[in-house]
């Protein structure tokens, strides 16, 4: 469906695209409420009342691993491998490292970085390339514990394909459960499920709920999830034939993900129509701006998950972008390029939180803190100044503490 | 009070000290709905209520900023400007830059920073140097628009001293409104007050109620705020007149404000009692360990806001620190120096949010993008491993997205 950006922008709940949460947020609370007060047992019966399988153990065990990697064909496991390096490559480009600078003669300033001690990450069923994305990161910030839950299949067994990523990844536990309830399992603990500090992963609109609910109990998240969205940016120079693979390829992810062209370009816009018109669902959108200025501004505040720039001088677009997820530069950036193997994470803000939050990343794993070490020459140059001030903020108590460091009485 | 850290680890209330948020939180949801509701007339009324004035004009005028710099003692303003140079220094310092490297040939990958649009700085009333650590990393970051809310005096002004300093540092707009009211105001916008997208500073019980309640509507924060405190490691080496001006100095920040002395040495705990007795009130602690790492484990559990370190060898214990606000390293580190003219940031996670969350700094003020650029050869280099797990994973449509850039129809 062609359409002019003129007209769109008249309609605010295009950009607004607020998470309707309101109906599911009962029954989420209830879970909560349940796996809280009663642990394991709440967490056997809600698996089997959403998952359909009543489980034996809840903790996949080593053995069942194991058999998941003999059982694997080598090709996948290559590839798995091949993956697992170019994430951990990109991300240990990420990791910062504890520094510390003189900034005035004897004054040292610096941060110091301290990874969690443990936290949670939720897979959605069989999606393995995500036990990558967010167990990688993780263990490069040097988490200690990295609980992964995913939920089971009928069979009560998990995905191999996740079992292997996960424990190729550095996963320490992996557990057979999904859905609120384990975002629930996480943040308080069950008799089996440790309590963790932070929650990662996306999930459903049950999953989002649980994660901001628990927030509210000082469990931190990474971000909450929406349906996964592309907006590409194109104009009289790109492809339509990749613009439209890249369009319907998002629909994969369900039918509420959204894939939106915006063109300058009236030829283009046509051409992608055609392409993918026999196979369009609602969630494709074409839209035709005035300018190239008006598409970049209306990505600017739509704030897509993706982001591709399909036009001449793409770098020079990239220059004005300020609010995405991730932006695939050019016509041979796919996003199904860097959903495995680019290195880059997938795990991205959606349904317009890339205006607050990053995707995830080794940052989401660790803490920092300054570190300030002063010697005598130091603080005795700074001394006025600090005097002064706690005095006229009415701290005199404070200015005492500097002073005595000076006084004959007390220094050593 | 000299305990036995054998005897305290015994009572887990001593580590919990969780924010009791309960009762305060009916009476800041009232606030809350009515300022979103009826804004500026929502506010005014408050501010009447608990500010005890009826405003004119809720934002400071250009000419009463002009006219507070005229009144102010150069010497003041001489030290204001050299403790926001330092402060300025250091945040600098912190700000990261785009990159973008080639992980494999034809593999570009990095990551763009961008700051906020318009955030929001709560001072409370008369801290002026909370002032330049709110407003300085924001302005560093690139954000456009810094909002400053700080309570107006019974005569409708705000601290001349604070007005100075805001505007020093870059703030855009400030307004003579606190509390939970200015909270709401900031969170939702009303008539006068633009809404803003991440609040930060420190307040009372009730404004920290009021940025944990709009952060479920989609505002962001920095971290909640507990009462202020420091936790010091000493062993015999330590100075007791510098331990003992550090912890009275503490109590300045009020009655629930905690200092903690841990130390492996009897003696020394025995001296700084001795100096803090006549002064002391219930929010002194000296703790006896067996051993100094006994003491490094019970800082690291407790994740002080501010921790000092005066030992023989303090960087090798500062190496053992895991969860702490700030470190203050060495005999001549005093915190009141960090409050006010380190450079470093004095808005710190207290009540053992150290654990989860960073003090304020250039981060709370961007969100990060990464950025994916491969040319045709880069992505027919990873071609086969991304197809094979689009696969894997059921994912057609990606696979296609990627065939389509190398089939000879649709290439260019």
């Amino acid at each position: 469906m062609i359409m002019r950006l003129k007209e769109i922008q008249k309609s605010r709940d295009f950009f607004s695209r607020t998470l309707d949460l309101t109906v599911v947020m009962p029954v989420v609370e209830g879970i909560i409420a349940e796996i809280k007060t009663q642990g394991d047992e709440a967490l056997r019966a809600y698996t089997e009342k959403f998952d359909g399988v009543s489980l034996k153990e809840i903790e996949v065990k080593q053995d069942e691993i194991e058999a998941a990697k003999r059982n694997l064909d080598s090709d996948t496991l290559r590839c798995i491998k091949e993956a697992s390096t170019a994430i951990r490559k990109f991300h240990y480009r990420q990791k910062r490292v504890a520094w510390l600078d003189e900034f005035a003669e004897g004054v040292f300033i610096g941060e110091k970085y301290m990874p969690f001690d443990v936290v949670g990450a939720y897979v959605p069923a069989s999606y393995f390339s995500t036990a990558l994305m967010c167990v990688i990161p993780a263990k490069i910030a040097g988490v200690h514990d990295i609980v992964v839950c995913t939920p089971p299949g009928t069979d009560g067994n998990v995905d191999p394909y996740t079992l292997v990523a996960a424990d190729l990844a550095g996963a320490t536990r992996i557990f057979k459960v999904g859905g609120a309830q384990a975002i629930a399992a996480l943040a308080f603990g069950t008799e089996t499920i440790p309590k963790v500090q932070k929650i990662v992963g996306p999930g459903n609109v049950y999953v989002t709920v649980a994660k901001m609910l628990v927030r509210d109990e000082g469990v931190e998240i990474d971000f909450p999830a929406g349906p996964s969205e592309i907006l590409i940016i194109g104009d009289g120079t790109a492809n339509p034939a990749f613009i439209a693979a890249d369009m319907l390829a998002q629909a994969e992810h369900g039918a509420k993900s959204k894939a939106i062209l915006v063109t300058d370009s009236e030829r283009l816009a046509a051409e992608v129509e055609q392409k993918i018109k026999a196979e369009a669902g609602s969630q494709n959108w074409i839209i035709i701006g005035d300018s190239m200025n008006e598409c970049i501004d209306f990505a600017n505040e739509y704030a897509p998950e993706h982001l591709e720039i399909m036009v001449r001088e793409p770098m020079d677009v990239l220059k004005q972008i300020r609010n995405a997820g991730s932006v695939f530069v050019g016509n041979y950036s796919p996003v199904a390029a860097g959903d495995y193997a680019t290195g880059a994470n997938h795990v991205l803000p959606t349904a317009g939180y890339a205006r607050l939050f990053s995707g995830l990343d080794v940052d989401h794993f660790m803490h920092r803190m300054t570190v300030q070490w002063l010697d005598k020459a130091g603080l005795e140059k700074i001394k006025d100044v600090v005097v002064k001030l706690c005095k006229v903020e009415g701290m005199e108590k404070h200015a005492r503490s500097i002073e005595v460091r000076f006084s004959s009485d007390s220094s050593d």
